[in-house]
């Protein structure tokens, strides 16, 4: 059954991933081809927390696809939202006016309400501490791309694991893969939490924890890094945590030639490494996956709007 | 005479008005036809206040004519005035850059003054405690839809009418019709000024004040319900006041079959229904007067720049 | 060599220069020819400072030509630069969404760092007490413009020369012409600084500075007045420099017919003449060399673009 909305990663079905894998492929390849795929088509980005990022990426997906933008980056202050309206009210308006709507919102499981009260596809670009399915789609997409294969990696996520959405939300991905091995590397008060481990328990898929990178730096494919951030922890915690969830020009070297190192960005301190090696190195992948983001986000749109 | 602006509602002439909708009518039927009426044409959107409902409605009209939009969400603290530019010198620049300016600001009477030095037209989506020409043109299509007349009706605006400006607006439309009876429905010190009254009793517009809305809801035809901004009366009020000005489940019965509920949006506590009945009920008209708003803005944009 | 990036004045040889004038003068007769120049082609705006103008004028200049925008007006709060994020990376992730990017910052000296590492173009809207390199170009395409000729002319910049980077930019253009005379007229402690002097002096540029406008408002061609920032010297200077650096209904007078007054906007009180003659007075340039920006723009956008 095609989907209606975007809100969760666990939505997709292995097929579906596929599906757009290929779709982005072809898309890259072709972008003259699909210049007017979506002529007439008008999507509503209601954006209710910063994310310049997020934001330009839907709107250039769409805009390339022949499509228009009506968009506002600060919802939360200039919407009625300040007058007390409620999200399903204002997105019964909104929905008159669009084909679509992109939102991110301050709160965990708003996607969802909006979905439920629209005619229109909603898609979700991040809820709070919720997910945001469309960053595990392109960070999908990349291991697709950089590896041929979702199946047989070794995966390590690193950093604050509690409240990062992004590994929470590619976790809920991989729990649909085989031979897939997940390793946590997080300070001890930001590990990973029950609900998703419970779920890859369930999934048969193979993880465990530990709490220096450089333990598992040589031995894994993947190595996801996410922000720490500092006013989470304590600063003598913060002080024992340091190098141990960094890469830097010490363990970069770690690094098997054939594995990759991948950021939702923006990137600070965890990763420190020299400009050259930022630009060239074949294992640094963030900024390809950045760009993935573009066209995954093209062929979604296109699934659901086509 | 064509209008080259629209600053207040008493512009529309009862011609225009009903060219506007039966243009409105005939876009809604025929979206396709119109999608580049207005190719080549460029609006500029000037929010010096915030209001994403009524901006995205102006947008994606413009947009779903075939024209484009150049836009700012918060001209109050981005744009020159906070470096002491004058209203006048912003719109003789922008003027150069559209076709068209829609603009909202936190003065009343700036539309107008907008409107005296741009060549282009200006359309006044709001001036402080002014006018809101647009959202009374939509009311009043509302009423045109809902009832296929604009006569022989009997409508009550309820809640905070001293401030509101769409209850205004709406207001110097109706006295242009015929057999219009209104009743003002306020706390004591929010009622309709004498402005408006004046303007009612000259154009020979039968009204009265009521200050209970249970005593009027199974007489009227249209009930116009506003915010009541509690901030603007005494708590001591405000607990009198409470349930006066309210529709819920208790009085809700009371209105009639043919009638109408209609609120500018965005609505809070003044209107506490379960969901099913704001969903189904057809006596619910806010969210079609809404919706309304897109197609009479349209037929509006078409008026002034074709 | 064609030019990448535009990040300062000194850029553009005489001979670019005269070739985007010639550009602009043909687009603006023929508008209707180029309406798809740019189709196909996306522009990011990226404003980390307010500038409505400035942004909306690049955006206006590139949907003329048939291009598409993305665009935000508030990237310092809402991008990841308040999480730390090197500009860098913000550019290397966008410059994959759009064929250019416009970047107005804070910072001096962040155009060029952006340039560096985009493989798309940028152009610098303005960086901090940096440079506006296109203001520079819409002010010397008006000289051209009012005067047939970008020689033979004198000069006179006044107000605060110390911070205003838009008549740094230009003094770096004019730099580039023969038998131009320059008057700086500035209080004490708002002087032009000695680097532009020096580029003067290396350029054969006669130059002489002055502290009252009135001692050479009859000998100019061209007045270009800049906004006096009250905040910056004090009351007793203030008071003292009244007068001396403003132009009125008093000294309007000894300006000649043939010269003009020309101010990159918004222009406040240092210029306080009645409406009329702001309106129709021809000495007053600063309304056309504001629409002169819209087409210099679109000049520049195809140089860069097409």
């Amino acid at each position: 059954m095609k989907l209606k909305d975007i809100y969760e990663s666990q939505q997709f079905s292995v097929e579906l991933l596929f599906s757009l894998f290929k779709d982005a492929d072809e898309i890259r390849e072709n972008l003259e081809k699909h210049h007017s795929d979506l002529k007439g088509k008008l999507i509503a980005s209601l954006f209710y927390e910063p994310s310049t990022r997020t934001r330009l990426s839907f709107e250039s997906a769409m805009i390339k696809l022949g499509g228009n933008v009506i968009s506002t980056e600060n919802a939360k202050e200039f919407s009625s939202a300040i007058k007390g309206e409620s999200i399903e009210d204002t997105i019964r308006v909104v929905s008159k006016y669009a084909d679509a709507i992109v939102i991110r919102h301050y709160e965990k499981g708003t996607a969802r309400k909006a979905a439920a009260v629209s005619n229109i596809p909603i898609i979700n670009a991040g809820d709070g501490k919720g997910q945001h399915p469309t960053q595990a789609l392109l960070d999908l997409y990349t291991i697709y791309r950089e590896f041929g294969r979702v199946e047989n990696l070794k995966i390590a996520f690193v950093g604050d694991l509690a409240s990062g959405r992004t590994a929470r939300s590619l976790c809920y991905l991989l729990g649909k893969f085989k031979n897939i091995e997940i390793i946590f590397v997080s300070p001890e008060n930001l590990k990973m939490k029950a609900d998703i481990e419970n779920y890859l328990k369930k999934h048969n898929i193979n993880f465990r924890e530990e709490n220096d990178l450089n333990k598992v730096i040589a031995e894994v494919d993947v190595i996801y890094m996410t922000r720490i951030q500092k006013e989470r922890i304590s600063s003598r915690d913060y002080e024992r945590a340091k190098g141990k969830f960094v890469i830097n020009s010490s363990n970069f070297n770690l690094v098997k030639e054939s594995s990759r190192i991948m950021h939702p960005l923006p990137h600070v301190e965890e990763i420190s490494l020299p400009i050259e090696i930022e630009n060239k190195d074949k294992r640094i992948a963030y900024f390809r996956q950045s760009e993935n983001g573009l066209y995954i986000r093209m062929a979604l749109l296109r699934y659901l709007l086509m």
